[in-house]
């Protein structure tokens, strides 16, 4: 199994790949597009990207790449987001005059880093790759953001772990491949749909769900290019899609939804037991990451 | 009256603002986050700020600056976006070897950019400001995608104009103000609210408004900091907030919604009539920005 993901390693999204499978051979790409495009072309049996994150929200970017593609999600991660000030061995905080980051990680890092007088703040590529830049540039005055696996994939220190200003920091990733095999039972399911251009659309589309007990875990809304104020939604529902009042329901908002289709139905994320074997101390490592 | 937007003299928002209000006295300011702070410490009367574009979507940050503020939304905006390649006099298509502007706008010029070969694309802060740099350093084998308007403060001239990919390509500011004073009658009123985690919330919360025949202009979630997987929603409703349906809506929600605020009550936007008065022809021009 060889997973694509966008980012340099050390990168969230390697580290999220391997909590879904830790022999996976992790396959670093520059894009989100070049994610897909990886499973697409056959050069990755799976890629991994990021959807969502409960601090700063969805990333739309990826549900629109979903639309654009046929690659089924076959499964999601959650992945606990821990941020470090990671540093060259033997640079002290005292040393540290400007620090790199994803604009994303300074954001989730905000209280902590006003804390650091007279530090320069620089908005950066990836969190990785920020890392990676000071351990090539052997820079004695500055620290990365990043994960822990990228202060060890780069030979960093650790100078403060936990930094970011909520520890509810997840984010959760989504699996899609070319082999729609999922491991265990599905249990969520991914849709796209629009709505007429008419009053009350959108109760009625979520009454298909609601009139036959189905639960919405997430409902997200885009503009559809081309015909200002109308709509496509993106909604998981905690139903497998052959469970039959899940295909049902499916059936009843096609009646009227002008669009309808299912992007994906999977297991939903359970956290990996701890144990002692070794697949699982692996999985363990990534656990913290 | 002196309307805060965030950017450059030349910027979409002061376009906006200009709609608005044509004999406003705009002022410029570096962020979002400055403009709703102008407002606040009474410096400027109005704020303008974008909430959605019909191509880009959102501008979810807009959202949680509203909710962070007290200061009620008064008006609504719509402003077509016309991009337009602009360089120094004399400038022509073939000289050109970079452009720059602003992430959004690049994204939104993506097939006209593809058909410059051999052009280096450079992301910028904002399009007034690339367009202000082009000017300032003389750059002959540049250009900038900015507003007419731009063109016209920083004396450069239109190499192409509606570059843009999709024609109908529309962003929808929020004017925001300490005085609460509408102009015209109020017939929208946006709104957030959260649902409690439980089957069925958010189809309930819809109800009240379906069941009382009032529609749903716009419907985007946002996660809560903190409380993983769990989402406010921001809701636009077709309906005065003192008309007594809406109202009685608004109290049906707060029986079961932990939280219902109203962030203001408003006229939905009407496109002016040209006219030949100056101040119409000021705003006429504004139209084609």
């Amino acid at each position: 199994m060889r997973i694509a993901f966008q980012g340099a390693p050390g990168a969230y999204s390697e580290a999220a790949g391997l909590r879904f499978k830790p022999s996976a051979e992790p396959m670093p790409c520059e894009t989100f597009e070049d994610v897909f495009d990886a499973v697409q072309n056959r050069k990755a049996t799976h890629g991994i990207v990021p959807i969502e994150n409960t601090i700063g929200g969805t990333i739309r970017q990826n549900y629109d790449l979903l639309l654009r593609h046929e690659l089924p999600i076959v499964a999601e991660v959650h992945l606990p987001v821990v941020h470090n000030l990671v540093a060259l061995e033997g640079v002290r905080l005292e040393n540290v005059k400007r620090v790199y980051s994803h604009p994303q990680a300074l954001a989730q890092c905000e209280q902590f880093l006003r804390g650091l007088k007279g530090v320069e703040i620089v908005a950066n590529y990836d969190t990785a790759g920020s890392a990676k830049m000071i351990a090539d540039g052997k820079m004695t005055d500055a620290a990365a953001i990043a994960s822990d696996r990228a202060a060890e994939v780069f030979g960093l220190s650790i100078l403060e772990t936990g930094i970011q200003d909520f520890a509810e920091n997840i984010t959760r990733f989504l699996v899609i491949s070319t082999e729609a095999l999922t491991q265990g039972k599905a249990d969520k399911t991914t849709i796209a749909f629009s709505v007429p251009n008419e009053p009350g659309a959108l109760f009625k589309a979520l009454s298909v769900f609601t009139l036959r007990d189905i639960d919405l875990g997430k409902l997200e809304s885009r503009p559809i290019p081309g015909r200002p104020w109308e709509y496509l939604f993106f909604a998981d529902l905690k139903a497998d899609r052959e469970d039959f009042r899940c295909a049902r329901a499916l059936i009843h908002l096609a009646e009227f939804a002008p669009l309808v289709r299912t992007l994906g139905s999977y297991p939903s994320w359970k956290e990996p037991e701890t144990g002692g074997s070794k697949a699982e101390t692996r999985n363990q490592t990534a656990n913290l990451v």
